[in-house]
């Protein structure tokens, strides 16, 4: 598999965007780099409906995809990594600094599509959009109080990926092909399913139980081989829980 | 001399910039990379004007120097070095790719003052600019057709200038700590009384179900962390199975 279609796995998913500027401005980090498919998850509509008819827009903004939700937006991706620039929050995930993060990028690259996720400029990614990665990827800054903006860390990002090395890898020992997060996702609803009616989840504390069981699904780094075994045992402890 | 003395000595320099908010992204990208020194050379003035009392304009902007040349603006560095993301015209000159100047670079910043000049974002660096210049810095993009944006270009090679050298070491990679195999049996065996429970265990095969489900806990790879988790989710959901 040659760059040009190494580089075609990358999807860049920004979630809900707020400034037409700065989609602009990864679409055009992303032409410069040589990377076409961005996702858009919630956007604000006015902005993505200006980004894309703003005088210069090229294909990537006219071929970017719109989805309601992250789990939608990274559903086909084998690996699905967050963004932040910042140091606090990131207690619950493992965090690579970008050097590192991107070279673990790149060799998944070669073989299956990988989403690389982008928070809103004021917030960044949330809790519930970070419970869908794998990992987070941490851009080395100096500053710790500003975050970067948002097409300046698209560039870097991708500058950082385009490194040298998206050149086919000399004959690396595979991996076994991980899961899809469609897959990784509905392994997550059927243990909360499984979980709600086993009496494990407090009704008080579901929305922090359901976080922490989707980032506890993601660690697993189920392989593709595995995903539908476990499936078929969540679904049968589920039917048994049922017919109680 | 530590990394803020070494930042310290570093000028970036924007040449006949254009956009207020493109000298905005370039201050930005300072901030976030512990870089202080910007000069503008020959800006239109209404744009410098704008970029400076924007809101949230910070001191790298209040405090950036102004210059009618670049040969004024350049005066008290030993190095100083051009920047393009094209191909064309730098025949005049050597030129080296980001990852090998920001080296170069690095090297004499520990010593005395460097000048990284960018050009406006229509034409690039002038030959006259580049005629002061020692050298010249290509960022490596994929497509050689758009030059990047003048905001996002700064960002790359502040990033890249960071890189590794000019900072403490990296702290280790937290890799997590594994389960105790003890603990890993133990949630095999608990797994394998909720899937009996469930009749998901056909007893013709239970031998060779009771392997691949331990194979299958193995691949999972469980951190130290995680496991008690687990074995808290399935004692859950056995008790619910057994109370019915």
């Amino acid at each position: 598999m040659d760059a040009a279609d190494t580089r075609s796995h990358l999807r860049v998913v920004l979630v809900s965007p707020r400034n037409p500027l700065n989609i602009g401005a990864a679409a055009r980090a992303m032409l410069n780099f040589g990377f076409s498919r961005l996702r858009v998850v919630n956007p604000y509509e006015v902005a993505f409906r200006e980004a894309r008819s703003a005088i210069g827009a090229h294909e990537i903004l006219q071929s970017a995809e719109e989805f309601p939700s992250v789990a939608e937006a990274v559903a086909d991706c084998a690996l699905v990594v967050g963004t932040t620039s910042l140091g606090h929050r990131e207690l619950e995930h493992s965090l690579h600094r970008l050097e590192k993060g991107a070279a673990l990028i790149r060799e998944q690259l070669h073989t299956w599509p990988v989403a690389v996720l982008f928070g809103s400029e004021k917030f960044g990614l949330g809790n519930e959009d970070m419970a869908h990665c794998h990992w987070l990827l941490r851009i080395a800054t100096a500053d710790h109080e500003h975050s970067m903006n948002l097409g300046q860390a698209v560039a870097v990002c991708l500058y950082e990926l385009s490194r040298g090395a998206l050149d086919p890898p000399a004959a690396a020992p595979r991996t076994p092909k991980p899961a899809k997060a469609a897959d990784t996702e509905q392994i997550t609803r059927l243990l909360l399913d499984v979980l709600g009616k086993s009496g494990y989840v407090n009704p008080v504390t579901a929305a922090s139980t359901e976080n922490k069981v989707r980032r506890l699904v993601r660690r697993l780094d189920l392989s593709a081989r595995d995903a539908p075994v476990v499936l078929g045992m969540l679904r049968q402890i589920l039917w048994k829980l049922g017919t109680k």
